[in-house]
Formats: structure tokens, sequence, C-alpha cells
């Protein structure tokens, strides 16, 4: 953390753990006794109690979005360049609360945790959760915190999918919907990512069917595989050549010296996979790619997403990325053509950018002025 | 084999074994003293010996390309939609010589092989090699055969590449060369897909670095990986969502049953790469995929391709298709515009199809259509 951040920055912030015992029916058909969940709020809660935010994090992410936990603290959370003083979800007018899922692996309830009935770590035995699960997690946070209505329910990727299907669960309790780099379900190809991804993690030895973690060891060569195949997917064909182009980090390409050459872009991808696998639970990202596999926003709506979004009663806001391959904006404008069709009112922008997927995270100048500009037309009166 | 495919069918063709014993020097600076090339033939070399083609093939190729190896064998070769009586690589008019490329393992010379200094197979002891290494050794085939010149070189993929190199390395030797969904070098996104399927085989511990071979063991699990990787690559998002879709083979996304939830993308993946594992050798997928990336036409021409191709004295075809985003149309149109520019005469045709990457091996009529026209105007007279 810098004193230059400062004026744009939350600052310091501490996370909270809620602690949940009324039982939580999951839509698999299991109950989970009791729960916790860890968030962070940034921001002050209006008295009216209606100028609050939630962020719904993506596939890896977690309860740090915005701030620092420490003045020595090197990186603020991983969504700081939307979350502040003067930000597109501006804090000087916002309540902001951010937390890491159910099954997640940064303190709220999951595979990491102690199974009551069996006094040891629930690992492969977790429940599996769907997007819904989240959502009414979620919703008993906002119990918590007294919040009966958001003014946005805000989130990227699986968080835009959280947040669509929040708009469906429980129309009354959000004002506005912010889907940024989303779909309505995943394509074959993706599920063929993820599905690549879980295998790599299944064939480290380490994993032994989620095992490990009754053993202390972290099945890190199947992590870090699965984190290769998630970052080369976010980002797209362009950055990739911006960022790296055919530059060699060792060795050399002139004929007659063949050994040892190594691309900067493969340098980057086993450093990013290591870093990952010493920090992420193997389970829980098992769990977590599932729940995205397994999110088809209309498929109880007879697969009609007008269906689906008739049901909605709030505002929509839907961004895109022009490389965005992941999700592309064709997936988005599915979206927004349902939206229309069942006669939601939707702000769609769709964004050039280079950065694919990822662009979600970068400070790209049109992307945080559309975003504060809808932001800025959220309400946060009564 | 079916007597229904007989009249478009080269028929049963054996496959025999060239032995070199000139040494060969390698790209790397290493030579080999002698080595083979296994390779099968379809139709009859002319008595001026001038209508021989040569085929190149990609990463897992070899040198069963057409026909059947007996009447039992329910699958043809890998290119028998394109070689073949009435084909676009018409065995009426060409002699089409098809080889394992050096390094490979269905019976040329590589890590499977003997080394002779040793006594024991190479392993990862082979050396590394490039796709003017493969060029070169064609070339000993090709002296062997008694051909001084090709009518055509050709090529899909990194088969492509090679046929792109042999214009340069012997101009003289080839009146046309066909590149097929290629590139004049991989990019950055290319590379790490290439990094994550090496990296797959590497975490295999049964791998041990390329020894597995005196092992007796294989590392599956990291090939099984590593050939999921090329699955997805290989594929459009548009041929899996028709293919597979959201389909699934087991379970139901049902609310209240969660387990054992397949999609149909999931076991197809899973299925190809337990057969790929069960064929191909792991340290020539690493050797392969290595030339793969070192792979730049005009590196040694100052990185010019105007100037690379203005050594080459063939003409050229060139074909790309639609919704292939391994090598993407826009891969092939900086070929063909470096061709314009050198003064090359080149055909160009960019092909609608769904089938991504390998279309290039489907027979798809536009593409078979503009592939024919372009075959019967390459001349078979001196």
């Amino acid at each position: 953390m810098s004193a230059d951040t400062d004026t744009h920055s939350v600052g310091i912030v501490s996370p909270r753990t809620a602690r949940f015992e009324e039982p939580l029916m999951l839509a698999c058909g299991r109950e989970l006794r009791g729960f916790e969940l860890v968030y962070e709020t940034y921001g002050e809660l209006n008295p009216e109690k209606t100028n609050a935010v939630l962020i719904c994090h993506a596939l890896s992410g977690h309860h740090h979005a915005a701030g620092y936990h420490s003045a020595q603290e090197r990186k603020p959370g991983w969504w700081d360049e939307c979350i502040g003083p003067g930000k597109p979800i501006d804090t000087r007018r916002f309540f902001v609360v951010s937390l890491n899922n159910l099954g997640g692996c940064h303190g709220s309830t999951g595979p990491t945790s102690v199974n009551p009935e069996t006094g040891k770590p629930w690992g492969p035995g977790f429940p599996p959760l769907r997007a819904r699960d989240w959502v009414h997690s979620q919703a008993r946070l906002a119990d918590l915190l007294g919040i009966d209505c958001w003014a946005a329910v805000v989130g990227g990727s699986l968080g835009g999918m959280q947040a669509m299907r929040w708009a469906l669960e429980y129309p009354q309790r959000l004002k506005h919907c912010v889907v940024i780099a989303a779909a309505l379900k995943l394509s074959a190809q993706n599920l063929a990512f993820n599905e690549l991804a879980r295998q790599a993690i299944f064939s480290d030895p380490v994993f032994a069917e989620g095992n490990y973690i009754y053993s202390g060891e972290v099945p890190e060569k199947g992590l870090a595989l699965a984190r290769m195949v998630g970052h080369i997917t976010y980002l797209s064909d362009e950055a990739m050549a911006n960022k790296f182009g055919r530059e060699l980090r060792a060795g050399s390409l002139d004929l007659g010296s063949e050994d040892d050459i190594e691309f900067q872009v493969q340098s980057y991808l086993r450093y990013q996979g290591s870093q990952f696998s010493s920090q992420f639970d193997a389970n829980t990202y098992i769990l977590m790619t599932r729940a995205l596999d397994f999110f088809d926003l209309a498929r109880e709506y007879d697969n009609d997403p007008v269906k689906a979004f008739s049901h909605a009663t709030c505002g929509f806001m839907v961004i895109s990325f022009s490389t965005d391959w992941r999700f592309s904006p064709a997936r988005s404008r599915e979206i927004v053509d349902a939206l229309i069709a069942a006669g939601r009112p939707v702000t769609y922008t769709e964004i050039e950018a280079n950065e694919g997927h990822d662009a979600f995270l970068m400070p790209i100048p049109r992307y945080l002025a559309a975003f504060s500009a809808y932001m800025q037309r959220v309400g946060v009166d009564d």
C-alpha cells in the first residue's frame, strides 16, 4: 500500500466471519447444518440500509476485493480497480459487501473446514454446490446485515452468473444487476476446458481422489496445470502476443544452439501455476468448476431465458469485452436479447479491449467510464 | 475396409522402410549417424519421375495417410479423404509419398529407436529437431526414390510448415507447395497450449524426465491430458457445440440429483486422451511440439517473410478454415500477403467450415473442390 493510492483506496480493511446456525438446504438435496462466511465491507451502510452493493466473486476469487489488509500488503484486493472512492462502485455512496463463497478455501465453510459430524475436514465429501446455493447463503448474509434489498448485485464471470441468479431467486431483494463477462450457461468448449483442468488435478497421484487433505500433502502439479488452463483462457491471443510475443527467456533460436530454449510465455505460465498451487485448495477448485459447469440460468424455465428473466424485476447492466473468448460478446448479447424480450430495462456495453476475459479486472478507461455511469444511476434512496 | 470404398480408395497398402547410412547434420549441431524412415506410396511413379507428391504430416501423424493395411482394417489412413482415385491428390495422376517423420514413433528413427552408440533406446536423449531437419531427411528419401523434383509438397498444420520450409531449402526441388491451416510461426497462445501439453506430461511421475522408456512404463495420464489439450484446440467452439452441446452422458441436472453428472464432451475428451496415450510415445510428443514451437519461417531472413519467400520459385496454394482458431485465416493471410509481396504465384481459399483446425482432415465439399482444382493444375509433365 502506498500513500499515493490512499485517496482512491478504501484503505486498510479487515475481514469478518459470520456464523449461520440455521441449516441450509442445498440444491443437491443435502442439508448443511450451519456454516460460516468470511466477508469484508467497504463504505458505510446508510440508515435506510438502501445503499448496499453485493460483490459476487469468480472461480478462484475471495472476499478481499478492495483495499489492503495491512500497510505492508503490496497488492490490494482483486477488484480494487472498480471499488473505492471515485471508482465505479464508489464507496463514498455505496456500502459494499464482498464475501468468500460457501465451498471456498479462504475462510468460508468449504472442503478445508471441519465437518462437525466427523470432526475431520470435509475434503472431497463436501456437498456439491450450485450458483443458487451461493445466492441463498448470500441472502443469509444480507439478513444478518439487515439488508432487505441490495442497491445492486454485481459480478464478473461466474460472479455475473450469481448476480443473474439473484435476479430470479430474490427478485424483490435487488434493484440492479450488473453482469460482466458472463454467459447464460457454459458452452461445450467451456465445459471441455473445465474438464481438462479437473483431469489435471485428478491425474496428480497426490490428489488421491481428494483425500490429500488428510495426508497433509498438496497436489501442486495438478493444481498448477489447472491454473495454466485457466490463464490461457483468461487471456486473449492478442493480450498474450502483446505481453510475451515469442520473446525468449533463455536460450537462442539460432541454429546450432537448441538446448534450454525457453519462451517467456512458458515461464510465465509455470510461475502462475506454481503460485496458485500453494494458495488454493484442489477440492474447492473441483467444486467451483463443477458449479460453473452446472450453471444454466434458464434450465428450469423450459430452457427459455426470456421466460426466466420475466421473473426479474430489477434493472440490468451487461458488459462484455471484444477479445474475451471464454465468455465472448456473443454470449453477453444472448443475455441482453433475452432481457429485452422479457421487457427488462437493460444497458449493454461491449468494450474494445485486448485483455481477453481478464479485462473485467483491468483499469480500461471506457470500461470504468461505462460502469461508473451506470452505477451513478443506481439510486441509494429508498 | 468395405467394398463400397474400393473405387475411391488406394486399397491395401504396405509400409516400407528406407535406411540411410550417410550421417545427417541436424539444426541443433548434432549429427545423426544413419537413420530409417518408414513410408508408404500410392499411385505409380511415371517414367519421367515428375508426378511425385510428398505428404508432410502434422504433430501426431504418421506415414499411413491413405488406404488400408489389411482388408480387416476398419479405418483408412488419416488423409484418405484427400488421397486416392478421383480425390484432390488423385492417385490416377500422382505418385504419392507419405512418411513418418524423423523423431516419430511409428517406425522411423526416433526416441523409441535404439541408439547404436549405447545399444539402448534413445529416449529423452534423442536430438531436438526442427522442421528443416525433417525437410532434409525427406530430401534423402526423394533421392532414394529418384525424385529430383516434387510435382507438389503438401501438408496441413505442422505439415504445411514443412512444405513452406521445402520451398526455401530446396527451391529447385518442388513445383508446387500446398499449405493448409498453417502459419509462419506460432503465436504466444499457440506456445502456451504446447507448454501446457508438455507440462502435463512432465508432471506425470511415470514420465521420469523421459526415462520411462527404460522402465517399460508409459506416462498415460500425462499423455492423455496432452491429447485433451490438443483436441480442444483442434475443434472449434461451434464444432463442439454441434457435436456435444451440453448433452449429458450420465446423471441429471435436475435439482436434488447432483451426483455423477457427466457431460458428453467430458466423456469424449477422456476417451480420446486414453486412446492416444496407448498409441503415442511421450518423448516423441515433446520433441514434435518443440519443433512446432521453434518453427519460424522468416527468422533467418531478417524476420521478413517477404525476403524469405523471395527464395522460393514454386507456385503456392494456401487454404484456411473460418473457425480454425489454432491457425486462423488471419495467419494464412500473412503467408499469402508475403507471397504476393515476394512476387510468387499464389492461390488462396478460405473455407467456411464449422470444424475448426480439424477441418483440414474432413470431407468438406468446397475444400475438396478447391484443393482438387488446384491439384489438377499441377503439371505432371517435365
